[in-house]
């Protein structure tokens, strides 16, 4: 399988999911600003919405959406319990994953990446953020994962709460959040994926910041 | 079952799956404005989010989160064939859940319902509207539903299109979409859910527009 991702991206999560399940898998980083694949493809013909993750199950198979692609990783590797295998737990997995998607990744932290927002724009967004976070911090009130076990939705939560940090919301307003955080980040799988992608991202800055000398495209 | 609704809200899709079902239920109307149900109680005590549909399955046992609740209800009607049953059918129908609840519902067209937004808030979310509905319309492209046959994503997709119609957007620059919108609108059971809620949204502005007085509420 290949997934395509950016990095620190919500793609993060998937990426802890394959490493929690010791899947083998394909990374190709996508430029979320100019949508070119790693190897020179534009991302937009495999995603026309230029979204990551995107996972190619098979060749020409292509499946997008972070809630549905996690739930697949989970259901693929049956032996990693990435999710729950009853109707019950399997409910609450989707109703955690759509509040995730939903509320905080689309509805709070994805926009506010963004800089170049109008302060009105800002404004607007986080007008919401206190009640999405005290649902959510009475949520992981005395909790380890948000289920009973760590699931594909805690990989997702920590890489949409890491935005929070990138944007200068330190969390502790929220103390229940910031020690799941805290724990989560220390999962051994989720801090190596956390650091390679770390460093990749400090590369595509850098990038950009500093671009390659044309000559060096025709260098052998 | 117990499904807390606001009329016209996405709650129409989990009405739009019961009667599709034949399944019973009741219905509390819940004020969006005022958070409080028709029975008179403080709707945040049931979803602190104050957001419909709440479906409460058994009492005290309370799912929220609309993807959620329509993978429940499909999955606890089996018979209605409102969900594919085989795991790739699954995870296509999570796909399209989630598009759905992230870049359409939450990421364009809910806010847009908001008649007070800054025109600076109005631009910043119409901008990412092409892209969405070109992806939306490629895929309505000679199909009658989403899937195969009728699921509960065509519900939700109903519901959140009549929006688009709602804020003046007549969907005539999108052929597929609206071919689609008008055949789903025509299904009886789709008909009889929205004409419903309609009358109980027009019920609810006009209470709004003119008030009852307040003596009303003393008497017998």
């Amino acid at each position: 399988m290949k997934l395509y991702f950016s990095p620190l991206a919500c793609s993060l999560a998937t990426r802890i999911a394959f490493y929690e399940a010791g899947a083998d898998a394909t990374y190709v980083q996508v430029d979320s600003k100019t949508k070119k694949t790693e190897d020179g493809k534009d991302f937009l013909t495999i995603n026309s919405l230029g979204l990551v993750p995107a996972l190619e199950i098979e060749p020409g198979e292509v499946l997008t959406e972070n809630a549905a692609i996690l739930q697949f990783v989970a259901a693929r590797y049956p032996e990693a319990r990435l999710a729950p295998d009853d109707p019950s737990g399997k409910m609450r997995l989707q109703q955690i994953l759509s509040f995730i998607s939903t509320e905080l990744h689309r509805g709070l932290f994805a926009p506010l990446l963004d800089k170049t927002l109008h302060p009105e724009v800002t404004a607007y967004i986080r007008k919401r953020a206190d009640s999405r976070l005290s649902w959510l911090e009475r949520r992981l009130a005395g909790r380890e994962f948000l289920l009973d076990r760590f699931s594909v939705a805690d990989g997702y939560l920590y890489a949409v709460l890491n935005w929070a940090l990138a944007i200068g919301d330190d969390l502790k307003n929220w103390p229940s959040i910031h020690a799941y955080h805290s724990s989560i980040h220390q999962r051994p799988n989720v801090a190596r994926a956390f650091s390679e992608e770390l460093a990749l991202y400090r590369d595509e800055l850098a990038r950009r910041i500093a671009p390659a000398p044309a000559w060096t495209a025709a260098a052998p």
